[in-house]
């Protein structure tokens, strides 16, 4: 028991949800909301000469349903990782389901961090109504990780994903991120090619990510580009987002984040999408803190939707 | 680990079950029984002022099969309960998966509690092939729940489960249940329409429960009424229950119940069905007990059934 | 939380697989591997009088994918055990899903124990494209387990695993192990007969085992003898494994085992498939350990395959 630690976030909204697509609208508990709920156990053991073994099993759930995962097709043990490793002088090298790097990258310049209901550059990257232009899941099966040990607040993390298509070793992810953090300064490059999943005749896709966030006190910035190509079918895409994170009292700070994407779609023809979201994030103690959000969502050829929310979020 | 309590029930029992509309008689190994088994996470933080943050997240399991949920429509990770909200002098507001108030006062004024397996009161309302006259199951989803502080025995909660029916606001379900108990003597009323899930051409229905139970020492006795009605198709049902808990010894006591209910069925004619249990339950500590049940069955143009079974109960 | 004990073991592969009768091979990071990776939670209560209250619930998990269980169709919630029962003076009766007493004989007479990936003899009577000889799973639902105490090294389990077929209570497994260990030396027999999920026209299967393992300090030696036998269709099969288990430094020893299967098949015909394995495993810590195993398997009318992998284990 003292071997592993259990911890989680457990978060729900109510709100009345439209996107620009979408009608009527429908009003809504949701699981997750600012961060998507989950549950984990972890823990490390000393191997001597500064090695540890380290293991994370965690899941994602759903508490206004009971579910567990983000959705149907997820698995229903350990859907937001799971992974062994060695952590050292060396670096971190860890075996199983990862969270890929680059979706990490994604929530380090933008103010609604890893939101896959808020956050308008997360909704356009990966939530398929909201044309998500990111090929392959925010989590990687099969892979193998390895993460440099941060140096002068360089750090840089490796993936690879094996297909485990017979015959065909090449079918494989692979990821790469850097990453440079001093002060208040951040900014964070990295790229992506996801050959599982793809559907023909694509072949597969390359996604590329840079951003920036730098910290004034009385206010963070954030900014990022996003650019997608797909082999084969040569479907495009790029994604500006601008975000800020404003404190306005002790315990309450206004979020607010833009994003535009420009992207090819089949039958071929561009289309932009522009999602836009602001809120207010209240704290309640150092595990919990409450939330509004306003977001508003159009895209060429629809009507402007728009959805409101407020949220509750508790870490333990 | 400290944020996290773990526990819950693990319940296996040994039977020979017959209903009266049932044959052959199956002999089985039965998960849940006298309760049916659940594993839980909670936990609490002080927020200040009086408030706490709390939440639960619990799954049914089945020890027989290894199984999550009660039954394959089950969700495999939080099936009786997930929910997170605030607690303080105000009372108690929490969002999520919830019991309803309407099953938590039935257990309340039956002397077998919240068996779905030998309850006859709890067979009649909710079991499909003892004919459970409540729409909707035991367990609400995309509920927000409010109690009032208890105050001089007195207790009230409000439970709203949203349908999330785009466009269809009003399709959602609702329940009020207010308790009474003071030394001795408990009584408690409850009432709840039901939209979510419901068959067409009926819209809905709605379920009374009214019942007392009072201690006298040497036995403890029971009685509840409870009345069912669907919109539009006017099917209607009503059930008495009477029963008892008896000390007999130190660590032992009989438990008897019986439940009768008179039901609309399609085609439209009406049913009786008479069902009565009588068992033993021997405590072996503060978490173990060990108990005996039989239980008669009979519904109409069916010959009786019964059923007995010997089982063990694991608190931890 | 003090009632309960979390536990369980993380391991992963990353090997280039290949079985007699595949083509291609391949590459993969694999669950499991020298132990199928589990979770378990367990727990004890003292009942006074030398008695004790005992469950466990233990899942198999993959950390490649994250999916619950050792495949598709195991249960979500609890696939390797899920069991409630008491401990005293008489032995351990329990009641619930049971690993068999005949694949923990197994385990005991080969040097790579429990692995459904790297041992010879688990492949060939478990794992259905190695032929697996034995019908039914290596775990049992529904089933009440009953262990003597242990006796001046001698042991005793019968299990008997219910059908649950309304009208014939017959339809059962049954398994009886006896073992007796002393010093370096362990023998074990065991047989088993199960029913449940036999297919027709056959009525079930008899499974007999008996093994020898003795500790030489230098090396320790493995040997092992099945049978099986279908009713009605007279399928029968035998096998017979060697292994060594040999230290080569104070934290790594080279593993060996050869099993070989000949098994009538339908149309019937008779078979014989060769596998054997080599590996190597070094302990990193008390609880952490890495491994290479090399695994050539060959089958009757097949090229022979072979397969290598290397992987890491953490026990928690």
């Amino acid at each position: 028991q003292s071997n592993v630690e259990i911890y989680g976030l457990v978060g729900v909204y109510a709100g009345s949800i439209k996107r620009s697509d979408m009608t009527p609208r429908v009003t809504q508990l949701g699981h997750g909301g600012l961060t998507t709920s989950y549950f984990g156990f972890r823990g490390r053991e000393d191997l001597g000469g500064g090695l540890k073994a380290i293991f994370q099993i965690e899941n994602f759930f759903q508490p206004d349903t009971g579910a567990a995962g983000r959705n149907a097709t997820d698995p229903s043990f350990a859907s937001r990782s799971a992974w062994v490793g060695i952590q050292g002088g060396f670096g971190q090298l860890t075996l199983g389901r990862h969270t890929t790097p680059f979706y990490l990258a994604m929530q380090a310049v933008n103010p609604f961090v890893a939101s896959t209901v808020f956050s308008p550059v997360v909704l356009q990257s990966y939530i398929a109504p909201f044309g998500g232009t990111i090929i392959g899941d925010t989590v990687w099966n099969n892979a193998i990780q390895y993460s440099i040990p941060t140096m002068n607040g360089f750090s840089a993390t490796a993936i690879y994903g094996l297909g485990e298509v017979a015959g065909s070793n090449g079918v494989g992810n692979l990821g790469l991120t850097a990453r440079y953090a001093q002060g208040p300064f951040l900014a964070t490059a990295s790229a992506q090619r996801v050959r599982v999943g793809a559907t023909a005749p694509s072949t597969g896709q390359y996604a590329y990510l840079g951003g920036v966030s730098y910290d004034f006190s009385f206010a963070k910035l954030f900014g990022s580009v996003q650019k997608t190509e797909r082999t084969v079918t040569d479907l495009e895409s790029s994604t500006y987002q601008l975000g800020a994170s404003i404190p306005v009292s002790q315990a309450g700070k206004v979020l607010a984040s833009w994003s535009q994407t420009k992207a090819d779609v089949t039958p071929v023809r561009e289309t932009t999408r522009n999602t836009a979201a602001i809120g207010y994030d209240y704290t309640l103690s150092k595990r919990t803190d409450l939330y509004a959000v306003y977001l508003r969502d159009k895209v060429t050829g629809n009507s402007a939707g728009n959805s409101y929310a407020v949220g509750i979020r508790h870490q333990f």
